[in-house]
């Protein structure tokens, strides 16, 4: 069994990402610039948003934060997206979700030029990549394919096992695994909370992707020896044995899988650091595309 | 073993919409306009526009054809979509498919309206359709979810196995098929040039899609007893014993899968009416939209 460290992997991608904005900086052109708002003050989506920030900060990218009370109203956070969307010196422009549900997450993200859409939410940049057309791509798949190239994984002719359907992880990484692509060109299937035969399914995987948000679902008596297994979940779990009162769990049950397979992400250390390199490196692409 | 009747199915879901229009017509409402455009005189391409443009005169819509020689620059294309954005008079254009290789058909589908884009091509279209948004859905995909729908086909938890991943077709039928609605809900594995063991996972399907455009690809041995088979591939094969001088085959072994399927698509007569009734639908939805 093998680790695929995606702390390692996203630390060699932002290193030649910090290198290229040096080098952008040292002959005068532009550097990146990555826009965040974030509304309210979960405590998970604070960490997420302050450590997108400070990964810009350490790669040489200007990043600003805008921040809003929970009761803010939808027109002011759609006239900031204009104001964003307008103003020349902002290469991406990303929303962190969740939103108070008095906000349409569906208009603000819609309301993010395509061309800043960083986060690849935004229903023409999905479209382009089913097309296969030049896109963003949604930051959390990018990161999965990004970390199987850079570990090279086989992926062609492989059947591949999709838990869930969510338009932010399940569904684009079913598509991107089946694009006629390296990595790509698996047999994927997609499954969900209404498929039936799910371990016999799940059996038959060179490759799992774990994305459903329900803790350690994923048995060892579920999964073929030598598979690769990619944890996208991560949930909280209250632990009385920790200073911060809680341990991270992803959709994997790790310790009793981990030793069947190939390769297989850790949680935290896999996927997550990988969504942070992606998401730098649309951000990398917006710039250089509006040079 | 039972027929999906697509003309049958097709003539019913039409003569709904005929009726709905002359309702409208005799309360002095708009009734639908659908643009088509043809360019050159490829055969298959004029049969397909014609039928389109007679079934609208059967059903009570208004049709223009504009009809280009096999030279016209793309630029005069672009500008006769434009032209028909902004007509308020027209709901629905399409762009008969293939394009002569000197126009590009990325840009030709980008520049339609997406609220004029019948065909569902558009990027955007395609990307909402992901995220279950109201959108156009691609006519033949969605074409064989309303013949699954007037069929009363079970699909909830069934394993669908879609054979192809061109994005008019086995992309987006293999996310209808999975995402969260009736019909919908199946596992679905999406299979291409490049799978392995296609006939050991065909053999697992309780649907079957066949959408690759191979002539009597899909065996009897591919196929479980009582599965149901949707055939979307229709080909020219040369056939002296016909008048034409061809007959028309699907992806299909018709003659010996047929025995073992409790419900299958001939072919012609299956997919193809149901390809022009639910561009119809989409058309009619346009004007509605637009009231």
């Amino acid at each position: 069994m093998q680790l695929l460290d995606g702390k390692k992997t996203a630390k060699a991608i932002l290193n030649t990402i910090k290198i290229d904005v040096a080098q952008r900086a040292a002959t005068g052109k532009k550097v990146p610039h990555l826009a965040a708002i974030l509304v309210g003050t979960n405590g998970a989506s604070q960490t997420y948003v302050n450590s997108k920030v400070k990964t810009c900060n350490d790669i040489g990218f200007i990043s600003t934060l805008i921040e809003y009370e929970e009761d803010v109203s939808e027109m002011r956070l759609l006239d900031k997206i204009q104001e964003l969307n307008e103003d020349i010196s902002v290469d991406g422009i990303l929303v962190q979700l969740p939103l108070p549900p008095h906000i349409s997450e569906e208009k603000v993200i819609e309301a993010i030029a395509v061309s800043k859409d960083v986060d690849g939410f935004h229903p023409e940049n999905m479209g382009k990549m089913i097309m296969s057309e030049d896109a963003f791509i949604p930051a959390t798949p990018y990161g999965i394919m990004l970390l199987l190239e850079h570990n090279n994984i086989q992926t062609k002719g492989k059947h591949a096992v999709v838990l869930g359907r969510s338009h932010i992880v399940g569904r684009p990484i079913s598509i991107l695994l089946s694009n006629n692509s390296n990595p790509g060109n698996c047999t994927v299937t997609v499954c969900h909370s209404k498929t039936e035969n799910l371990e016999e399914i799940c059996k038959q995987a060179d490759i799992i992707v774990a994305a459903i948000g329900r803790p350690e679902f994923l048995k060892a008596e579920m999964v073929k020896e030598g598979a690769v297994v990619i944890d996208v979940g991560i949930t909280r779990l209250e632990d009385a044995t920790k200073k911060s009162g809680y341990r991270l769990a992803g959709d994997v049950d790790f310790e009793h899988v981990a030793p069947k397979c190939a390769f297989i992400t850790p949680v935290p250390g896999g996927v997550g650091p990988m969504t942070i390199a992606a998401l730098m490196k649309n951000t990398y692409k917006s710039c250089v595309d509006r040079d």
